[in-house]
């Protein structure tokens, strides 16, 4: 059977599919890597072996499906949903594993961003491998959103999420915030605090509030992996109990120690003032907004002042997704909208 | 063919759909009176007439029916949406209209509210006439919700629509606010708007915006039909330009003046303020919430004070429905909510 450049073969759609499933294999933790599945086909299109990567430190998803296949990983055609790395981590080179194994082709999907990691396709080529690109791209992109977002950009990937009423409240003229957001919203928030590896707060809302920051369960158990507590802010703090006190009050500075640390995505709660100081840095990459339909017709705002005065100045973020999450045990649905700021 | 008291034959329930049908005709202007649907069924089950009501001072929906039956008429069961009137009014009442035209039996749907015009059942059944009733009466309630309720309460049903950012903005702080909502939702107000009878403001908006309070199809063309345009509040006003000045502060006030009238739905568009004077009162019905994934930071609340000091103290309406309404020409989605609060 023949290649004919830069087109793919059907059995090779139907494994990248596969591969980009492996990718997201339940249970994988998140951690500083991409996830990342790899498929190696024999010559009539059948599948040899499969594998993924379970998390740093261990095998990158090729060297997991090479294992697997032994001896007969030669010959085979390597599909994999992101191009094989190039550099010695604290595992050996993918791209010199597949040459090492025999294999004979290696179609992947998303090209490495990481200038660290990249260069694999290259030294494939070099090899006499047979090497083709961008097959379901954009899907493995997705899959990978926030380590290839935090990879191009040097930083992690900003969430933003605040709670309000249908009147743009938080909390009420007294202070009393529980709950403006319903069941529902509570236990979606912590499902997307569990897909983040940092939680930042401003030292005003560790002061007043004292929060846990812990991501619970539906059952409300803490989770076993827990997110990094962080808090910012440059008064000074007796006890706030968190994992790390980041003495800045600047966006970039925080960005950039957190991401020194190997981590990709900040779910940003703190209070307004955290929040809208991260807006003008331009620095909020996402925003998740829960709307609870109740009124209060005072209390403290959900955001603070952005600088902004003129209706033609509003921010206008784009709406990714909508989506009512219907209220629980007698509850009034909540509504959660996802937004990218413009520009981000 | 015999009738068991209670029961309704097939042909009726199938006549009662179609008369729910007839009832809201498109075109017919909404008024005053009720919608009603009628349809004459020989004892075959056959349809040998229908009718439906046109609005105030047009034959009520059984009378259209006769006229279109002529003599056809004697023998038939009439299945009509609402309990035949027993008053004279702009017409003379359907009840008697029905015994004069032979109709052996009537099926209706809904019992009229209206102490003046009910007691129809009554004056059929003295005539000898069979007479059943509930058969859809959920659904004919539905048809005429407003009408029913104003019946019920002898005062207007009052629908309050605000717009907001995310933020709980109605317009930025130097007082810019076209547009908070957008096309789609600018467009779906000019629908509801058209659905009521009243568009009701404050002086204050008048003397700040002068709003036409036109209601106008998606052309921007007023519509023939437009509901009665009226301002309320003790404040003079040298031009308001609109069709009814009310001088009073006082909600209840403002309705019974409405409601002699004639006037049935009220569509409160004024302020924060006046809206907060009806919510006080527990005078609003329906809440209408158009939501614009837009931030501000600062600006006009677009709701004021009502009162809550505390979270648990919130006003929590019941959602009804909740729709996206997609973006046009490039914009955002917004959201509405229909609500209604509790106690209404």
């Amino acid at each position: 059977m023949t290649f004919t450049p830069g087109t793919f073969w059907p059995a090779e759609q139907a494994a990248m599919t596969r591969a980009l499933e492996l990718a997201v294999t339940p249970g994988v933790p998140l951690g500083p890597n991409p996830r990342v599945g790899c498929v190696l086909l024999d010559d009539t299109g059948a599948t040899v072996a499969e594998g993924y990567h379970r998390g740093a430190g261990t095998a990158h998803a090729e060297a997991d499906a090479l294992a697997h296949a032994g001896e007969a990983a030669r010959g085979t055609t390597a599909v994999v949903t992101l191009e094989p790395c190039n550099h010695t981590g604290r595992t050996g080179p993918c791209s010199q594993a597949l040459v090492a194994a025999g294999v004979r082709r290696v179609v992947f999907a998303q090209e490495d961003p990481n200038p660290v990691a990249r260069g694999g396709a290259d030294t494939l080529r070099a090899a006499g491998i047979e090497v083709e690109s961008g097959l379901l791209a954009a899907e493995a992109r997705e899959v990978n959103r926030v380590w290839t977002f935090a990879t191009d950009h040097q930083r992690p990937f900003v969430t933003w999420k605040f709670a309000t009423t249908l009147d743009g409240r938080s909390a009420a003229a007294d202070g009393t915030s529980r709950w403006v957001s319903g069941t529902a919203a509570r236990r979606d928030t912590h499902r997307l605090r569990a897909l983040c590896d940092v939680m930042l707060v401003g030292t005003n809302t560790v002061a007043v509030d004292h929060p846990r920051l812990s991501v619970r369960d539906d059952d409300d158990q803490p989770l076993a992996l827990q997110p990094l507590r962080v808090v910012m802010g440059e008064r000074d703090l007796a006890d706030h109990g968190l994992d790390l006190h980041l003495r800045t009050r600047d966006p970039v500075t925080a960005l950039k120690e957190l991401f020194a640390r190997d981590r990709q995505h900040v779910f940003l709660e703190g209070g307004p003032t955290l929040a809208a100081a991260f807006l003008r840095a331009g620095l909020v990459d996402e925003i998740v907004t829960y709307v609870a339909p109740m009124l209060l017709g005072a209390g403290s705002a959900a955001v603070a002042d952005l600088g902004i005065s003129t209706i033609a100045g509003a921010l206008r973020p784009t709406v990714t997704d909508i989506t009512v999450l219907p209220g629980i045990e007698g509850e009034e649905p909540n509504i959660r909208l996802t937004m990218t700021p413009q520009g981000a």
